[in-house]
């Protein structure tokens, strides 16, 4: 960590914030610029809390030169982390393709959409039955029994299913759930991360709507540090002054978080602009761009889904598409 | 609910559209102007799916004409709530001045930090037995024993006291506290809110990071929705480009909200800020700005606080504040 | 356009309202619904001030259906635009490669980096004479010489020139330039604007840090509408909260401006990141994205670059990444 | 200047990097740490690319440690700049009061403006000639006979004059006003910023939409190098995510930039929110927040006003809050 003091700082106050240093245990290195000095510190100052330093009228600036999260970087790892869910892998150079609608709503609904993508080259299904919504008005979700709707459609293609937890309280449904979504509001409720560091599922990660990079693998974090590496992250949009769609999505957020943490990356375009025919380019987009994976919402009925309809694929839309992300991860793969 | 149509829309999907709407119970008022085609719908819309119709590709755009906030909108609702905390009321023309640490740390500094904040005027509490940190490794709060201290403090000075509840399971934990606060990362954290629905004590609710004031009364309508009252909003910034200062302190969502609620609007310069030295300008700036209170962090030994030690005042400078914010106060409240 | 009054506005003020509306030569159709009553306003409403009828304390809100811009709506010229600069098209399926420095340095360098993105597939050389930098001690670039060392460059290779023009007392030198760009902090000079719509060469217009979608559209809308219509509109990122890099592309705009509008949409993933390494998987996730073309920095020297050599590649990194470019493009194109 | 280098890198590269610095006649000063390396750049920094090095792929991070601003550094000029306008004082404990309509539209109109809020307490007269509008089709002011209009109004009260320069063509038409403010969209057209460096009239400089507050002060600091020292900063509102009010007003700047520059800070209210029912909270707000003064916008008919009468009082409204103002100022200054 360095931290940079004011000009003109008195001889008397300089001793005293390094004697306050000191007695942490770090030791200091003291370099006089022509117009300021520069503390360098070393030792452990991962307890050492950079604001209120940052916040001494003698201090110009703080710069903390080693990452906080040690369990998600890549320094550590410096090879890909591979999270296998059954015989489906993903990252490493494997790509994986969820698709499902965005709430599970009748078996025949969910059955029927789970067949038609994996017909299309899709490997996991995803499907809500706890939603979070805005409103206390709104369809909340099947839940217990939207989870069991989703096994049989397990039970009838194959496909690993995925779905978002929202409460510590409802853990127990999950038992049988093969990756447990944390949704874009969730990512840092501290409490349910900790809970499924020791669930011994794999979890898919969403990065908050306003979340930064940082934010999200201190997140991922939580989890790992709770003793489950198997942690998948998802950028899915984040929230700007633009409003012609409903987030942003920040693909450079792929490449970037590449270079940090070794766990897999997949984008969700669905979610990331809330409108349905803008979803396909995005999608190219992000297999161009080093996506992992992609996760998309697919509804047979668009025009009846009980939510999120507005961002849903048909399947012969999805067919398409799934046709298209192949031939450009075959480029960008080589 | 008004359906704008784009230019040029075939006869048969218009008529489609129009029956679908209302096949869910809704009249449908058509108005044909030269370019474009409105429909109002009349009825309950509160279930209609306005993503799901703006996305339709013969669908311009759609703007609800009713908000779809009813407990905590001021149309129904025309006078002030006021807040009612042992003697101390929120709102109504009431100002209340919540102070305290960061963290609860020790008995001495809790009393402490107590006696001197109602010395200087403030007539609640403030202190985190549970902290909600974006690091696994930093400290998480005194929790239980947390609250245990707030109490000795409260049975001190009499004053209430207001700590922060981060998850449904600690419930039982605040039977005693008075006010229960709900951080700006579990605003959404649909849930806890529900929970606090029917916990029968004052909730004061923080404003997220990237949520709109709607957003907010959203999630009090959550609270409110499930039989609990007794909410005080708070400001408290929100995430922007800017980054000299945590973050962008919002004060126009006060009058703002004022006109769209009936609830007492408060503002926390602390969290906002992050800096100690601009809580007194902000602190000015949020009453003068018509909030019904203000939640300041003071600390007795900034330099050695475990948390947040950046942003707190010392108990002088939280005295000198007081005295201003009255004289403002008696401005404004003329 | 469409006014939404208040509940329970007294009848005489909607009465004066409306009168007031009339008098603009307004046709009004009054829709009263259960709780609120809605105008819709026919007729010429592109001088009524949306911004004040919101304010009126009688009104709800304001919804205007037909969008201001005229030139350069698709609704009114459903085929692209197709830009012509000398052999080179750009749009309507045709894709342009636009490379080379930030700032034009010496003959040396200008012409070595153009033959090189010529081999590499380029079809236009960019290089910046007049430099916008935000400290006044920066270098600000060879003005007039650099005009003249770009027109070398381009009698060597053959490829048209694009620069940046910052001011219109700068335009004289222009004349032989073959596209004029217009950058992001000038997005909104209409002084500009106005006079390139009579200046006759194609203009590329980079969309502003925090401006939205319709904002670009109504500053090309300002050169149209002077007469010039050949505008190449420019994703450049935009400026959010999120940090790590220097903006956040917005490549969601590509498939949103193609609805919007008929002119090429191109993508510059340069000043987009700001990051060198980041510029090959955005620029393919651009392409995949259905972009027209891209404008890309490439240096043969980046550490002695004068400006932005954080984001240029160098010509090797450029061939390679073009080969996936045009891999990309022909899935995409298909 | 501070440099990071990553973890493991090379000698042979490193030794590199110090060699191509101290080419650039730097003193380097090597820390090594347990993890990593800090070089400390020693001498005149102004000319370093911070962004070229920060992309090196053997460098972690850097940072500047002393400001790139000189002109307008509290560090260098620690006493309060006071900009005089005639018997006007603004800064170093005067206060200014700005007020006039958003256009100028009538001789009448503008000197009954002028006459009413002079007799408020305003002590300086704002009314726009030339409008800088997003839209090409919308009213763009009486520019050189909106000037004349305000000299009249300036002759019939007294009230120096302020009013927007939109380009350095225009220039010669404001040899005879008081004060020239430069608006949002042009605070970096630094074009026109250097010419207003030599044109000898104070300066209002507003902040731009999306900028920072060191681009603020980078801004003036091109006025200031140029030869002109009289610049008053203007925060005016910020664009974010948060969409109820116009802009968001970033109150935090005052006591930021205060610490900062020595420049006088002046606040917007009536362009940061838009809503003319929002500008006397803001307008409080923002003098107990420690602004050096306020412009506001004032009309005597709202409701026909050419342009933003959404966001301007009337008369007795202005009247009103000046009185409440005063006592606020009151406050603040003891």
């Amino acid at each position: 960590m360095i931290v940079v003091l004011k000009q003109g700082v008195q001889e008397e106050r300089r001793a005293q914030l390094i004697e306050w240093l000191k007695a942490m245990g770090l030791g200091i290195h003291i370099s006089d610029g022509d117009y300021q000095t520069v503390l360098g510190l070393i030792g452990d100052t991962s307890k050492v809390d950079m604001d209120l330093i940052e916040s001494l009228d003698i201090v110009d600036s703080v710069k903390r030169v080693t990452e906080p999260f040690k369990c998600c970087n890549r320094k550590f790892h410096p090879d890909d982390m591979i999270v296998e869910v059954g015989d489906v892998k993903i990252g490493g150079g494997n790509f994986c393709m969820i698709a499902g609608p965005c709430s599970v709503e009748t078996e025949e609904q969910i059955v029927e959409v789970a067949k038609a993508v994996k017909a299309s080259g899709a490997n996991m299904l995803r499907g809500g039955a706890f939603k979070p919504r805005t409103s206390p008005y709104d369809f909340q979700g099947l839940k217990g029994q939207g989870i069991e709707l989703l096994k049989i459609a397990r039970q009838e293609t194959g496909l690993p299913i995925v779905t978002e937890i929202m409460s510590v309280s409802d853990l127990h449904l999950f038992e049988d759930v093969d990756v447990l979504q944390v949704g874009a509001r969730n990512m840092q409720n501290f409490d349910l991360l900790r809970e499924l560091g020791s669930f011994g599922k794999p979890i898919l990660l969403k990065r908050g709507l306003a979340n930064t990079l940082k934010e999200l693998l201190m997140s991922a974090e939580y989890i790992m540090a709770s003793g489950n590496e198997q942690v998948i992250l998802c950028e899915r949009g984040i929230r700007t002054f633009s409003d012609y769609t409903r987030n942003t999505l920040d693909l450079a957020a792929i490449p970037m978080l590449r270079e940090l943490t070794h766990l897999p990356i997949i984008v969700d375009p669905s979610h990331a602009t809330g409108i349905a025919r803008l979803v396909p380019p995005m999608a190219l987009a992000a297999t161009a761009g080093g996506a992992d994976g992609l996760i998309i919402e697919v509804h047979n009925d668009p025009m009846h889904a009980l939510c999120d309809g507005a961002q849903s694929l048909r399947p012969e839309e999805y067919d398409a598409l799934s046709k298209q992300i192949m031939s450009i991860r075959e480029v960008v793969a080589k």
